[in-house]
């Protein structure tokens, strides 16, 4: 495996860093932001997630020996290659909080440095922020069908590669309880559960003699997994018989997972024989290509389901697997910069900018977000080219600024927050915004607009270009 | 980041190698399989790739300091953590080489080892090989769309945090000819490529002065970005002037970038552009969310593209994104083992194995793969209770067998190969397989078989369970 140094970028980040740094302009401050236009699942928020990661990324980023012994075998200059045995990423970043809500087409964060550093960390920044806030809104989404019912990541092994380390630290922000993969548990403090699978009841003769096996080494924490041959006429009735075993050696079965089949049909199955065994607090946990929609389903059919194991579609963001978010140039050499498109979603913003979330009176999120110049008090929200709504009047409500200085010339501004922490605030902010967000068909658009300067500053840009 | 060790893996694999171990059956030697049951982008076959990174790392695997601490935190017993201590894999695997042609239901790897190392490498094992098979497959697309032209992945901003790594790796294998990922390309020798982002022209004041700098100190491999304001009314004429301006000190442009538009449309204009003015010889790179049905139709329509740059749907494997790979238990304890399912195509097959290709004379593959007895030496391939098709008449056609034995006792039973011997094998592997199986709209089915002795003793084994 590899580290995280400062050549985990593309290779235009150097080329372009060298051509500044030949041309004299590596003192020239610039301005990026990172943001997205397209909110994932056709859902109505998105869960912002990985700064923490990259903050301890980039704080440490440097070029190895073996990083510039590689660029110079690459051709790349001697002088630059000299500049980049002291790089060190000096610069500033803004950013929303880890775990916030954040919407398309706003910075999430701006990131302000001279020009060659600003670069370079494109694309850990792109990398780790696009992937980490996929999954915890995939994630919030699970954990807003499933109620107050366990979740627990099953994903590794269908994990894109390491990736998947990601996906347990970005799954608990989202609202999970737990996690199969140990290295993320022993790295994030996260859960670690599991229990067992078809081929430990495979290699004995007999289901039976598997499960008791089990619980003689598992005494507390013994769930068995009832689907190997045949669940209600096997799996189930065993289970029962390795619990009343258990009780008479002072123990309790914790649990039974369905792994296959019908599962609603089948937990009501399991939960009557349990139920009539007297085994009313063994649990049912349940897996097998679960998403969000399929949580929903079973709550809404009320199976007695007291554990979702999810797997591929949460660890990889199915179905759309990537966020399509951008960092863009916003400032450079003393002058606001932005990107012309015939597209026009896709012409950029110019300048330092802040972002000021419009709340009710009871602190609810009022469902609009307005784009301002960095040192704006207050502002109307103006329409956004980007979309399409009316201006709203919002000056006299109440508003949170969202961009927090988290790292000055290369140091975090604040203490690093634990994992526990920003999957806390993460709930907190989602119990701040409405249900009809979050809603998985046809949610209701958050607004986002520009505040009036900006909007001034972005089209005088354009008249200039014409 | 982590590195790799024994506990990337998944809790349960742990809690059932406890069990195995406190009930004295750590020296139960047990067969996994490992294989998919559906092919990725509803295609005709899949690639093989990640196993030269897997026998790397399992090679190597055993719990560190740390891990132990943290197993011993979770209430793991003490004799176990002791038998963790001196933790190596020690077991065979016999594999298909990788880069091979892979079909759906047949094994594509056996571990063979005792019950607690087999298990514990269970979730790497499924973490790599599916990921990297899956993007491999993808890469293999994409080079089957783009004929002879060049394919440059320029996916790791959006790739799966660090999945990227293994993304760039296995695109190489499958037909892809550099990439903008440094650390892949330092660590793999994959050529890399890029020059630059639309930032880098603004910049500057106007798009010619960037694009004269930038040529002036990248005179040999100079690439210029066209479409950051007006493709046809200013980047690509000034690209003519640049060029141009090259020219007179002895250089050639490398060629231009397009990354917005239309780009059949926007080839053909660029393309007339560029020869009126005598530049025949600068290359025309597109990028802008290809795949291999974009690549297909701009060929189609004789877009005059030299270099395909593709990023997301190329490094997350758009849009399967994962490959269902499992890993499950044929042989344990001196006996076959099997997993019976309501469900007939997910009844496992019993026994160590072996899969015997069925050939053409002239060495084509004939479309029909038979799975065997480790140690038949030849077979008719009778019906596959998954793939209903008749028994196939293949005893007197020539076979191949797929799996070779790559790792004993824990050892590689070969030398590395590296990634350009792998990708070059693949090439050949797909040169033998005939078109219907390559075409993306319902290519043919490649048929997969059990030999007669194979099917009777699945047929026995389920019997017994009844």
């Amino acid at each position: 495996m590899f580290n995280y140094t400062a050549t985990y970028t593309d290779q235009y980040q150097l080329t372009m860093a060298q051509a500044y740094f030949l041309n004299g302009q590596k003192e020239n401050i610039a301005v990026f932001d990172y943001f997205f236009r397209k909110l994932p699942f056709e859902g109505g928020y998105a869960v912002f997630a990985g700064l923490e990661d990259l903050l301890n990324i980039i704080g440490d980023l440097e070029f190895t020996k073996d990083d510039l012994e590689f660029l110079r075998s690459k051709g790349f200059h001697h002088d630059f290659i000299e500049y980049l045995e002291n790089f060190r990423f000096r610069g500033d970043i803004y950013s929303s909080f880890e775990g916030d809500l954040v919407f398309p087409a706003r910075p999430v964060l701006q990131v302000e440095a001279n020009i060659i550093e600003a670069q370079i960390v494109e694309t850990i920044l792109l990398n780790m922020l696009n992937f980490q806030s996929l999954i915890a809104t995939k994630a919030s989404r699970m954990r807003y069908a499933a109620g107050e019912n366990a979740l627990i990541d099953f994903g590794l092994r269908r994990a894109q590669g390491p990736g998947g380390y990601y996906a347990s630290r970005a799954a608990f922000i989202g609202g999970f309880n737990a996690t199969s993969n140990i290295v993320a548990g022993r790295d994030y403090g996260i859960p670690v559960s599991g229990t067992m699978a078809h081929s430990y009841i495979q290699s004995f003769d007999d289901e039976l003699a598997a499960f008791n096996h089990f619980a003689d080494v598992n005494p507390i924490d013994c769930v068995l997994l009832v689907d190997t041959y045949d669940t209600l006429n096997s799996g189930v009735p065993n289970a029962v018989i390795t619990a009343k075993r258990m009780e008479e050696k002072g123990h309790r079965l914790q649990g039974i997972r369905l792994d296959s089949g019908d599962l609603a049909y089948l937990s009501k199955k399991s939960r009557e024989i349990l139920d009539k065994a007297g085994l009313n607090y063994v649990k049912i946990a349940v897996s097998n290509q679960l998403d969000e929609y399929i949580i929903k389903s079973l709550k809404g059919q009320e199976a007695p389901i007291d554990v979702f194991g999810v797997g591929t579609n949460l660890v990889i963001g199915h179905p759309d697997a990537a966020l399509d978010g951008v960092y863009k140039m916003s400032f450079s050499d003393g002058k606001p910069r932005i990107k012309i498109s015939e597209n026009v979603t896709k012409i950029t913003l110019p300048h330092r900018k802040q972002v000021l979330r419009v709340l009710e009176n009871g602190g609810t999120f009022a469902g609009a977000d307005v784009i301002t110049l960095r040192n704006e008090d207050d502002a109307e929200m103006m329409y956004h080219p980007l979309f399409p709504h009316k201006t709203l009047a919002v000056a006299n409500k109440k508003k949170e600024a969202l961009l927090h200085k988290v790292m000055e010339g290369g140091k975090r501004s604040s203490e690093p927050l634990n994992l526990t922490q920003i999957a806390q605030y993460s709930r907190e902010r989602l119990n701040l915004l409405p249900d009809e967000y979050k809603r998985f068909d046809n949610p209701h658009a958050y607004k986002v607009g520009l505040s009036e300067k900006l909007l001034k500053e972005r089209n005088k840009l354009i008249e200039d270009h014409k």
